[in-house]
């Protein structure tokens, strides 16, 4: 049984600032043409910092002070994650440390200073800086909000799914996977409330531990992680959500690096919107099939847009 | 008095599609930081038909059907009109003509053709298209949507306000200043429901005809319209829609192309959005009057985002 509630995620909303909550969703006629299917986008980039994660750590804080309004909060972040809880421990009033690594995206980074966390860099790439946290939180004290393992993280994603639901008609939902809190989330609500529609997990050929490990049916570990979508760059799959996501997701597909910045491209260019790598990973897996979406009725999740402007102009020229 | 009506506004909700409304509002802090603000956004572009046009026209066009079900629509439009129309008419299902300039922005041109309506170019600028499509309302008997005069245009504009007041607490709203549909719109809401609350229009110098005529408080006319904010570039201002900004507008401002250009550079480097010009406007006032917004808690709404791709590379590069 999956570790997800859905009276849990119900009640979620009303924990987590109106700014990360129903967010736009609508139908590119434009994008849908040129993919030859109907594609409505869910629009997560829209808000102060930048991505879905809002949600869940809105909800992650929300329910830690409610036990005890003095908890400090750490995580281990790629940058999205870290923002988040920032902000969402700025607006609750609790002190929040972020670990990254040196090699995590310097807007990111930046934004996590601005929202007044503390911020420690650590040597390594982003699973060097779980284990850095998991030891600070042991030896401080101090909250863990494990991105995807707290169930809150995937919880609070899970309010898309409820939105997304809310909308039009769809036969299948495609939605990045990185450490999994999104796709765990709203697949939870999918096969709860809609269990007709398909969820397809998208994760990029370069850092395909949680593809390999779903379809193993085991946890698989890489030695490498290498993508330009820093958000979905993990190695090492929690075993308790691939235990999630093996309930929830009907199926899990790789992309290539072109097909992630071309998708960024016709985002860009037909419906104006700037996304991070990451957020087109739906799109790239649209490009890639174009036989097994022809047609259908395919949502997508613009997971978030913390991209550093440069480096879009780079991608989409 | 106003020819608005704070009943019908309230209740206009109702008859827009949910893809136009509650539209999301957040303070960019790394833009209030530069602008030496307190700045909140309200982003109207992220729809279908990327402007907040569609408020309006759903209501035109639902209280038209409720009267006559066999209603045909027609508007002059430098764009952002005529694509929400065409989208209203083909939702509503009644046929649309769309009457533009062979001189507007191509890229709102093909959308409009996209969403079905009827487009009839004619030679000379905006206000030529204005003249032919009233012209064209009479000897066929189509129903005219003549933006800001139509009450219906300003109602659904009103809506922004409602939200707006939704959120958090502002002392000034900056909005773009064309026509004066949303001017008015969101100006009766704010002097209704909270007066202490200024509206500051904001015109480019180059298209000064609203600004002008407020200033003098009777119509005044300019021989020309020059500016890249194609949005707002008329030369013609509507005797009625001049005296609903005369009680409802606390001043109005003009700012230059260079400021319009910066303020699509700040928004999309600070906040990760694409606009087209006119949205920029109250950015653009910000940067030219720094001492006068100085901490002020300022709202602007990002009212379009119909730019071609290839211009916007030019101008925020």
């Amino acid at each position: 049984m999956a570790r997800l509630n859905l009276d849990r995620i119900t009640s979620s909303p009303g924990k987590i600032s109106s700014v990360f909550l129903n967010t736009p969703q609508y139908q590119c006629e434009s994008l849908s043409k040129i993919l030859d299917c109907q594609i409505t986008i869910k629009l997560e980039m829209l808000n102060p910092v930048r991505s879905f994660k809002g949600r869940g750590t809105d909800l992650a804080v929300a329910n830690l002070i409610a036990h005890n309004p003095n908890t400090v909060v750490v995580c281990a972040s790629a940058g999205n994650l870290g923002q988040a809880l920032a902000y969402s421990g700025r607006s609750f009033g609790i002190p929040t440390t972020v670990i990254a690594s040196v090699s995590a995206n310097p807007l990111k980074l930046k934004r996590i200073r601005e929202f007044g966390a503390e911020l420690h860099l650590v040597p390594g790439d982003f699973e060097a800086a779980r284990v850095f946290a998991r030891e600070l939180s042991e030896t401080k004290g101090f909250q863990l909000i494990e991105d995807s393992e707290n169930i809150d993280t995937c919880e609070g994603a899970a309010t898309i799914g409820l939105e997304l639901l809310q909308g039009s008609d769809i036969d299948v939902v495609l939605v990045a996977l990185g450490g999994g809190a999104m796709a765990t989330g709203i697949g939870f609500v999918l096969k709860n409330l809609a269990p007709a529609v398909q969820l397809i997990c998208v994760q990029p050929a370069g850092a395909p531990a949680m593809t390999l490990s779903w379809q193993a049916g085991k946890v698989i570990e890489t030695e490498t992680a290498d993508t330009i979508a820093d958000g979905v760059a993990g190695r090492c799959p929690i075993p308790a959500v691939l235990d999630d996501l093996l309930e929830v997701a009907d199926d899990t597909v790789l992309v290539n690096e072109t097909s992630i910045v071309r998708g960024m491209r016709l985002l860009y260019e037909h419906c104006g919107l700037v996304v991070e790598p990451s957020a087109a990973l739906g799109i790239a897996a649209l490009l890639e099939n174009p036989e097994r979406f022809k047609e259908a009725r395919v949502a997508t999740i613009l997971c978030g847009g913390n991209v550093n402007h440069k480096d879009f102009q780079a991608w989409v020229q």
